[in-house]
């Protein structure tokens, strides 16, 4: 990959250019015809160069033999020719100073060894060039905003619906294009859409980055298969100051269960959880499925609050509005409680048969006065304990529902709290759910639909609200260089610790000893009763060989519990010399937790938190965060697990010190910031906490240093 | 409730009326005017008869005073009188010797504690009356085979979809019409649909079973709010005994979060949780939306197997074929290996750009040969290591879509391997997507939907392997009647243990004493070292007094541990008198684990199983088994657990005796079977697991019995 850093003046000369040439355009190529033909279609007013020295004219348009030979300036250049003649291609572009070329041409790292050569040798040339590439493999852009489809794949999706708000970023062309006519199909337009293909040189996170630049577009939708993080977190992050929202749907979950099942921070922290963390800390909302990628951008293209998340549900029938309550509440999104006001109202204006409560069944069809449903809409929207609405309208048995969407958009139209429709009606709704589409109302044409993008709208503006950048991180500086191939290096447990210690971590007391004699000496300095390890770089699973022995009570002990290591050292590792003994004081009565610190090499340092033993080992149960942490994002990691009653105080266990975890977590967290790039991976396992102020202190530590080879 | 079992001719008369009286027809009620509409609309051919004393004539039709006024016979009336009115017009119909009534008129238990007793007025006129009764408050009954619309809601769907093969129950009439009206928009069909209402009669279940016993109706479908434990037992039963697959949604899963979080088995088995599990064993598929309820009962309806559940994936876009398979893995859905043949045929059809592997991604729209599509799609199909086909379809960029839809249905005739279909794409795609769906194709447009639909379809059919009936349970048999306001008497440690003892569960050797020297006497006979342990009905949790002191290692111990006893126990509880001590072997170095028994007031008894502790306690990971359970059950039981690693051994837990387990599991279900309506709830907590071949023993125990009041 080629890493020129952020280009805007050349991604601008893809989405709107004054002039592009079309080279390898024919009368035979599929592609320059759609090209062309649509370019046509919907009025381009730049010139079109095809360039093709086969021939004089390409669809009615003069054809010249270079790009280098038109005699007018050329903006962009889209390639279409064989892989083999790419090369030459471009460097025709750069002889004639073109700023930007697409290539639509496959053939490269994605289809094998000869392709990954032909990307590769592309690179090497394009080192020193001015001139910037999208693709190869690429599918080229859409400008929705002034209908220039510069691309085959979504063209034909141009012009269907205007005023779009959304930008979308898929590394699939044919996947976007499919969304892209789905939602338009429902009502939701975009402004620009790219298919970054094998990003040689501009990668998705550019485009990401241009569209929150772009005052049209208010949410940036993006189907990734991988991400290049440096600029990823750069882009959401000016996302972020720009209040603009990034929805992402990404695969590679399924290589959660590729890693091997260790203890340790790093197979624990897999690269998916790693990302999943980074997008929480990012505010990114990551979705589980195409369709959610469009349902969420929809919703949150509106910029309403959802102040508290206190839903109300408004039906015209009883069983739909109790489905939608029972879906939201395992997912925690809390039923608001209509004030005295609202309910008088709704007594005064519901026929008599209803119920005044939360869900709330306006019953009756529209054979019962038609101004009782508006009116009973917003009346709910008055009150000041709600602060979003949502409305599942069923097949009424009177009159035409379309009448009922009118409604809701005139109360949509008037609140600037979220509303969200559940149409779930078809044929016999008329056009009902295509007004709700055209106005621009969220629908959701089903409960669990529909309220999953409820509870996704919480958690954006829960994140936005604890938002804390990473800019000053190291992820941020100095990603992807500093990770490469380093040697690692095991530190011994005290070495360990004596890092640790330097960071303020508070660690175990204990002495290195050589012989018996300075073991006892250690012991009784430290006062028994103490714990014998063995001491050596070689041997890192001190008690796999016998090489831990806990709760000495007495010098006849200890030089009994000496010897006996000895013997086992001896025979586990033959002429292992010189080596030491760790005399430790004995924590005792604690509970054990881990605590880690890992540099994905993806994502960087992240900081890992859960309790010991098999809550670590068998349930996985741990929290994640991508650092520095904020001393709110290490509390909340403390109450994230599952295990957290048991640090909260249940039965038979008193509250334990959270705040001491909290603080050990954010020095961690220190250590990490301050030694990237050295310091590979760090386990304090455990570290023994102890009831509400009596703190935590780390019984066992590794430290993994990466020395550059 | 009523109780009057199953009547098949009752329900029929529902569905296929000769004739029908309309009781409260009136040119003024926009209910009886809809029914009355309708049945013309539809061509019925049994003989209609309004009903109103106020009118010589409605809607051209003689209007009767009274329904026994009537002459001919009447196989069924509609009741849409209003509430006060409506036991007088059942009486007149019971006079009239009408087969069934379907009461369409709301205002009973369903509003309030006057509807209430007007229900109950009800019940108690029916209970000797021959008659039998569909609501209040339902949305009648619509029958799609024969366009016989004998209710107002969903009737307005009749006729656009001929030849269904789905049969629906839902609870709100409502949300049953809408489900059908957009299932009918997809072509999907219905047999029958009734929405039971207030169920004082007639219930879901009873529906459910005819519909069963229908020759047309391939798959039920319910949307219920509640269950009737007993009927649904038969019903599904039944169901699976004729190879009918039965999919619910069903509501209440909210109520889980509502439950006190304490540690015995009654708190941890929740009403949902054990629904959930009776669900499994009667392999009944539970959805999560509304949505897929069609989209199940859709795919269900073609009776194809998923074998082995291989799953192949073929894609016009190698972007969606990745996201597919990226879904699939989460959900342990196996990916097909193709065979050499396969490979072969494929490398010889497809383009030279594509690569051979599954997912498959045929490149080149079609302006390549169009026969490589289908080509590859039948190559794939006949592969025998295919078990599953999904073909997901984005927006081609060259000629209609149109074609790959007539490909798909081709295929999709020649195989009876299970196809699903994903067409994505919408109005570009013209007619694709309606070609799909009219010709009975499973189509669901999402990766995340239609790979759901996958495992739903593997679940249904394991379920149905597994499948063990509950005949014989006393679920079946007593459900409803036993457990009425039992006194509950709590039985002592020892007492709790001699009663799991007769029903051949280990338990700890143990001696009841009464003085210092009984306790030192079964010490020496047990053999030191021993727990000891208060022994008295009024105190069941023993270590919260100090009643528990564990591994007394000899006499003199053990006398001042009966001495320290007594005093705490006088001090919590003067003047308890008498009471005895338990002198308990001490056992030690097993896994503490809980297996439990409860009796669910709605769902019979149910067997837990569980790791001790926080795993119970903090995590709630159990599993559960409504009994009685099959030696399969047991195992599944024990591997369900997310805690099962530590059962089968990790680093530090050697592997436990996981068939000692099972065993105890048997036996206690054995014991809630032998003793339904007298036992309430066991605990065995915890039962001491030990390594393979060494068995299991209960370690302390509790049984709370039922006494009838």
């Amino acid at each position: 990959m080629i890493s020129k850093g952020y280009d805007r003046k050349a991604i601008e000369s893809l989405f709107s250019p004054r002039s592009m040439a079309i080279v390898g355009a024919s009368p035979d190529s599929f592609v320059s015809r759609r090209v062309i033909d649509h370019l046509r279609k919907y009025d381009y007013r730049g010139r079109i160069y095809p360039v093709n020295p086969k021939y004089r004219e390409v669809q009615g348009l003069p054809c010249y033999r270079r790009v280098s030979a038109i005699a007018e300036d050329v903006d962009t250049a889209l390639i279409t020719v064989g892989a083999r003649n790419v090369l030459s291609a471009v460097a025709d572009c750069v002889e004639k100073g073109v700023l930007s070329v697409t290539i639509l041409s496959s053939g490269f790292a994605e289809s094998g060894e000869e392709g990954r050569k032909r990307q590769a040798e592309l690179v090497e040339y394009l080192t020193d060039k001015k001139i910037r590439v999208l693709g190869p493999n690429s599918a080229g852009v859409v400008n929705f905003k002034d209908r220039i489809p510069a691309g085959p794949s979504a063209s034909a999706a141009l012009g269907i619906v205007d005023g779009g708000r959304i930008g979308l970023v898929s590394h699939s062309g044919a996947l976007g294009a499919t969304l892209i006519n789905r939602a338009q199909d429902r009502g939701i337009g975009f402004t620009y859409f790219v298919s970054p293909g094998n990003q040689m040189d501009l990668t998705s996170e550019d485009f990401i980055r241009y569209m929150v630049e772009d005052n049209d577009t208010k949410v940036i939708a993006a189907y990734l298969e991988s991400v290049n993080t440096r600029g990823f977190v750069e882009a959401v992050t000016i996302a972020r100051d720009a209040g603009k929202p990034v929805v992402l749907f990404k695969t590679g979950r399924s290589q959660g269960g590729k890693r091997a099942a260790a203890a340790h921070t790093g197979a624990i922290a897999g690269q998916e959880e790693v990302f999943d963390a980074l997008c929480r800390r990012l505010a990114v909302v990551r979705v589980d499925d195409t369709d959610e990628l469009m349902d969420l951008a929809r919703l949150l293209v509106e910029d309403r609050s959802p102040g508290q998340g206190r839903l109300a549900i408004v039906s015209d029938s009883g069983g739909a509005a109790g489905v939608f309550a029972d879906i939201a509440q395992p997912l925690e999104i809390p039923l608001a409680e209509f004030s005295g006001v609202t309910k008088e109202h709704l007594l005064r204006t519901m026929p008599s048969f209803g119920t005044v409560q939360n869900p709330l069944d306006i019953p009756g069809g529209f054979e019962i006065d038609p101004n009782i449903y508006p009116s009973c809409l917003k009346a709910v929207l008055n009150d000041s304990g709600v602060d979003i609405l949502v409305i599942p309208v069923t097949v009424p048995m009177g009159r035409p529902a379309e009448l009922r969407s009118k409604n809701i958009i005139g109360v949509w139209n008037e609140t600037r709290k979220p509303v969200l429709v559940s149409w779930m009606g078809g044929s016999l709704t008329g056009r009902g759910a295509e007004y709700i589409d055209r106005a621009g109302v969220p629908n959701y044409p089903s409960p669990g639909r529909c309220i999953k993008m409820v509870r996704y709208l919480l958690d954006y503006h829960q994140m936005v609200a604890r938002f804390s950048p990473l800019n000053d991180s190291p992820v941020a500086k100095e990603m992807g260089v500093a990770m490469r191939d380093p040697t690692l290096r095991v530190y011994t447990e005290h070495g360990s610790k004596e890092l640790l210690a330097r960071y303020g971590i508070p660690v175990s007391r204990e002495i290195v000893a050589r012989t018996t004699e300075e073991a006892i000496q250690a012991a009784e300095e430290l006062g028994f009763p103490v714990v014998l390890k063995i001491h050596s770089e070689a041997i890192s699973h001190k008690s796999d060989v016998g090489g831990v022995y806990l709760g000495i009570k007495d010098r006849e002990e200890l030089r009994n519990a000496y010897d006996d290591m000895r013997k086992r050292i001896e025979s586990a590792y033959p002429g292992l010399e010189p080596y030491e003994v760790l005399v430790q004081e004995y924590l005792q009565g604690g509970l054990e937790t881990i605590v880690g610190l890992k540099n994905d090499p993806q994502f960087g340092p992240v900081v890992m938190f859960g309790l010991g033993g098999v809550f670590v080992e068998v349930l996985k149960d741990v929290a994640m965060r991508v650092v520095p942490v904020t001393e709110r994002d290490a509390e909340e990691m403390v109450r994230e697990i599952k295990a957290h009653p048991i640090l909260a105080g249940v039965r038979g266990h008193p509250p334990k010190d959270t705040e001491a975890i909290v603080d050990v977590i954010m020095k961690l967290s220190n250590l990490g910031m301050k030694m990237y790039g050295q310091v590979a991976e760090v386990d304090i396992n455990p570290l023994m906490v102890y009831g509400k102020g009596q703190g935590a202190v780390a019984a066992d530590a590794l430290v993994v240093e990466k020395v550059r080879g």
